[in-house]
């Protein structure tokens, strides 16, 4: 999943570039909230085309859920490794099944 | 990233397993409508976490959205590899920033 | 609140229409994914609006979370009323607090 | 729709109620992030039961968005008359089919 790392990566850098010439500097450009809405909005098109979409347009929906997560991280100075961290962590204490004694 | 690639191989393992003892398997029982919805709902709070919540609040709904996309995918038969290959292929061919000549 | 018994009467009309011409038509010319995505993605505006933004956008958000509800339900043959059917009767049966006792 | 004005009052007295005995002021002591989160995810689940739940899942989905709406607003301090005028007006102004010249 090396992908991830390059995509962080460039995320990064592209952050600090000109919002006319960049997507993610846009974004960035526009704030949190933005950003934040991006993801939830993503998520909903990858949870219908689950439901009603071509694979493509899942694997497409699902790229995009990824990389909004991910813009959204590095603008709260969040890094990836820390997510996979966690779900090392959860796997490792308890399984992945932690979640099911979890109220949900 | 080896997270995700040993994640996938748990949730591929997890979903033959006894609803009663696996969250996986669980969901995979109550079926793709289900999955979806929590993938939905995992990301609204992960939004609402990067606004108003804690860093470490914002780094679990992450790993609950990355966690939940991946339950979908494998629903779906869709591997994470085609997933990051899409990634891979928008910035090959155009950057990042594909995305801005997309209607959104 | 007549607004809403106005509108939905406009919305069945408006289905009807030239997509062309007709916001309402496009929609329903696109099909119940596309109207289901649009009530999820505005809700996730009302959900980021209410948190970082003005009375105005909230007002703006919650607007259209109403509208395209009402568009999906028009869609599924759901009359508003058998919605307000519903509330009234959680409210006549247990009280609004109804869902406290539902799991969440 | 008498129903949305009774529930918009009996919302405001609730909110006051003992959070132990009332869902209504159980959520508005919770704060502002979890009734944003409420709305987004119960759009999420009206979304799903449109595309794939019966139409009495949906008729009680499209409610739980409705409700959780309303209490969004009452935290808020904005009325739902407010958001009926901002409906009326787009209707005046500019038809049902303003949103159709908006960027979406």
């Amino acid at each position: 999943m090396e992908t991830l790392t390059r995509l962080e990566a460039t995320i990064a850098e592209r952050r600090k570039a000109d919002p006319k010439s960049s997507y993610v500097a846009q974004l960035s450009h526009r704030g949190t909230p933005v950003m934040a809405r991006k993801l939830g909005e993503e998520a909903v098109e990858a949870c219908v085309a689950a439901l009603s979409g071509s694979r493509e347009e899942l694997v497409g929906e699902a790229a995009d859920v990824v990389f909004h997560l991910m813009v959204l991280l590095a603008d709260k100075g969040v890094s990836f490794e820390e997510v996979m961290a966690e779900l090392d962590r959860r796997e490792g204490v308890s399984g992945l099944d932690e979640k099911a004694s979890r109220s949900t």
